[in-house]
C-alpha cells in the first residue's frame, strides 16, 4: 500500500521517485528536486523495533549516506503510530542469541543515525514511545502532528532508558525536565512537546510535516556538507564515543536486567494486555 | 514543641504517625496515606549544619530509604529558616580531627540524598543560602514559601562552594544562569527563584508547600519504584561518581582554604556581626 | 585618533586614564572611579585575528590580571565591527612555523580570557562572525549595539570551530539552539541574540554598552574577589582542562584541515571576494 501510494505520489507530482528497495522494512524515496530522502519505517501494525526493523533501518540510513542525499526525513507508513519503541516480543522469553544481535544492532543504528553525516528530521506522524522517542530525539529536528503523544516511558513499563537513550533526550532538553520526564516515564501531548522543546514544530498532515523538515533541511542548502558533517559529529562526539566506550558493558547491562523474573514477569503481563486489546478491536 | 505539633497533627486527623526518634536533630513523619515520609531538620535557632545534624540527615535518609516510603519531604521545623547552610563553628578554629569528619559527613549526607532511591522534594519554608541550598537543589523539585531567599551565596562570604555544589545548583539552571548566580554568590527572592526554575512551585504555608511536594512525588504513583529509583541514578551518576572519585582531593582542598589567614580572619568577623546581631535581638 | 579620543575623554570627564601603551593593537584605559579596564581591539579595518593582535590581546589580558583591575570590558576601535575573526590571511597559503604559533596564541588567548581571574564582559559594537563571537562568549556578559550580527558561521566559510569554540558558545546556549546554529553557521541579529541568550542586554551607543557592562561588574563590588575567581575558574575548569589535554591534538587537527586543497582554495574564493569587495567601496 505505502509503494502504491509512493508510486502514484511519483506519478502526480512528477517531483519525486523511489529510490530504494532494498530493505524490507523500510523504504526510501530521494526527491528529485530537493535531493532530500525521505526514509519512512513500515513494519505494520506498530513500527516495533525488531533486529530485522532496526537492520533495515540502518541499511537505509548507510544508503542515504552513501547517495549524497541533502538529508533525511524519518517518518512512519502508520497513520497512527511513529514507532512504538523496542519489540518486546525480543525481550519476552528471549532467545539467547537472537537478543545479542539485537541489541548489538539497536546500538549499531542509533550510532548511524545520531550521528549520521546527513541533517536529520524526524516528521513524527503518530505516537512515538520510547525507542520511538529515541529514534525522534536522535534527529536534529521534529515536526509532530496533533493529538500524539512522545516520550521515554521506560520507568512506566518497569524498565531502564539506557544512558545514550537520555543523552539523546538531553540534547534536547533542559536537564531538569528531562531527568523529572524520564523518572516519571512521562508522555508528552504534542502541545506539551513543542511547549518544552521536545518537538520544534507541528503540522496539520504527514505530507506538511515532511515539507517543514525539508525546510529546516534547506537551511543548510548554502552550507559546506563536509564542514557541516565535521562540526554535527564533533558536537555529538561526547555523547556517541560514551557509547562506542560502553557498548559490551551497556549488552551485559541489558542482559542482566531483561532475565530478572520481575522484569520477564512484568513483561508477560504487559504482552497478556496486549493480545486483549487486540482481541476487543 | 515540633513534637507536640506532630503529635496533635496525628491525633487530629488521624491519618498520619510518627514513625522515628532515632535521631535527636531531625524528625521522621510517614503519612499513612500516602506512604511518603516528611523529614524534618530541627536544629534552632538556623538549621545550621554541624558535624551532628549532617550525621542525622543521613541516618534519616537511609531510614526512609529502608522503610519504603514512596518518598522523602525535606523541610524545616523553624518558621523562618529552611537551613542557613554549613554551620560556620565548624569551620572557625576547627578542630583538626573534627574538620575532618565534619566534611566527610557532608559528602555522606549529600551522595546519599542526592542520589536517593526514593523521589525527593524540598518544602522551603524559610532561608535557603549555601548549604541550605545544596539541600533543596539536590532534591527532584522545590516549593518555596514566600519572602524568602534561597541561593549559593559562597562567594558573598569569601569561600568558594565545591564542584558538587556545583552539580546540583546545574540540575536545575541553566549553565549560563548558574556560573553568573555562582559567581555573585546571588541570592534569588522566591519570585526570582521561580522565575529562573531554581524553585518550581510556591505555597502560602509549609502545609500546602508539603501538600505540593506530595502532589509531585505522587507523580510517580503508577511507576515501577526499581526502575524509577535505577533511572534516577543512572541520570546523576556523573555527578555522583565525580565526587566519589574525588572524596579525598575534596577533602584536602577545603582544608586546605578552610585554614588560610584571611579565611579564618573573615569567618570570625562574620560570626563577630552574627554575635552583635543576637544581642541587639 | 583613539588614542585622541580616549584622551579627551580623560580631559573632559577626568574620570579615567590610559594605563597601558604596551601594545600596539590593543589599549587599555582603567576608569579610575571604577577600577574596571577596557580592553580595545585596535587593528584596522575589521579586527583580523592575526598573530600580533592574539598577542596584544593576551599581553593586555595579563596586564589587567596583574594591575588589580575590578574587571575587563572587551570592545572594539572600529565603529562596525567587534571582531571579523581569525585573518584568513593567516590560514591561506600559510608558512608552516607561522601557522603554528598562531594556533598555539589563539589557544593561550582564549585560556587567559575564558580562565580569565577577573569578570570579564563584552561591548559588542559591531558585528561578531567566528572568531569574534568566540571572544565574546569567553567573556561572562555581553552588551551589543543594534543592527549588528554574531555567531559562529564557521560552516558557512566551509570550516569547522573547534570544540572549545563550542564549549564557549554552549557556555550560554541551551545545547539544541548551539548545535543548530553552529550546523547552520548562523549569525544572529542583535534582537535574535538577545532572545535566545545570546547576548544579555541591548545598548543604543559604545558609551552605553561600556556602561551597561560596567555595571555588571558592579554586581560583584561586595564580593570577595579570590573566592569569586576560584569558582569561576573551578566552573570552567572542565572546558579549559579539556583544551589544555588536548593542545597538540588540536594544533594537528586545525593544520590538517586548513591544508586541504578544497579548504585552500575555498578560502582562495573567498579572499577574492574580500578584494573585489574592497575596490568597489
Amino acid at each position: 500500500m505505502l509503494r502504491s501510494k509512493l508510486l502514484s505520489l511519483v506519478t502526480r507530482s512528477g517531483s519525486s521517485r523511489l529510490m530504494s528497495t532494498g530493505t524490507k522494512l523500510t523504504s526510501v524515496e530521494v526527491n528529485d528536486k530537493t535531493g532530500i530522502a525521505t526514509l519512512t519505517m513500515n513494519r505494520p501494525p506498530v513500527n516495533g523495533l525488531n533486529l530485522e526493523l532496526l537492520q533495515d533501518l540502518k541499511a537505509s540510513i548507510d544508503e542515504i549516506e552513501g547517495n549524497k542525499s541533502r538529508g533525511l526525513i524519518l517518518t512512519s507508513s502508520s497513520p497512527t503510530i511513529f514507532s512504538a519503541g523496542l519489540d518486546i516480543l525480543e525481550m519476552y522469553k528471549p532467545d539467547k542469541d537472537r537478543i545479542r544481535a539485537f541489541w548489538s544492532q539497536l546500538q549499531d543504528t542509533w550510532l548511524a543515525l545520531y550521528g549520521s553525516s546527513v541533517p536529520t528530521a524526524a516528521a513524527i506522524n503518530g505516537h512515538s514511545p520510547a525507542g520511538g522517542c529515541l529514534l525522534a530525539t536522535s534527529c536534529e529536528y521534529r515536526v509532530m502532528l496533533p493529538k500524539f503523544t512522545i516520550g521515554l516511558n521506560e520507568t512506566q513499563l518497569g524498565i531502564v532508558a539506557p544512558k545514550w537513550f537520555m543523552s539523546a533526550f538531553l540534547s534536547v532538553l533542559p536537564q531538569r525536565e528531562a531527568e523529572r520526564a524520564l523518572n516519571q516515564g512521562r508522555m508528552f501531548s504534542t502541545e506539551e512537546a513543542l511547549k518544552v522543546g521536545l518537538i520544534d514544530e507541528t503540522a496539520n498532515s504527514k505530507e506538511e510535516a515532511i515539507e517543514k523538515c525539508a525546510a529546516f533541511i534547506g537551511t543548510f542548502a548554502k552550507v559546506n556538507p563536509l564542514a557541516r558533517s565535521l562540526t554535527k559529529q564533533q558536537f555529538r562526539a561526547a555523547d556517541l564515543q560514551q557509547l562506542e566506550n560502553e557498548r559490551k558493558e551497556d549488552l551485559e547491562k541489558f542482559l542482566f536486567f531483561v532475565n530478572q523474573p520481575a522484569v520477564q514477569k512484568g513483561l508477560g503481563i504487559y504482552l497478556e494486555g496486549l493480545k486483549k486489546k487486540a482481541k476487543k478491536q
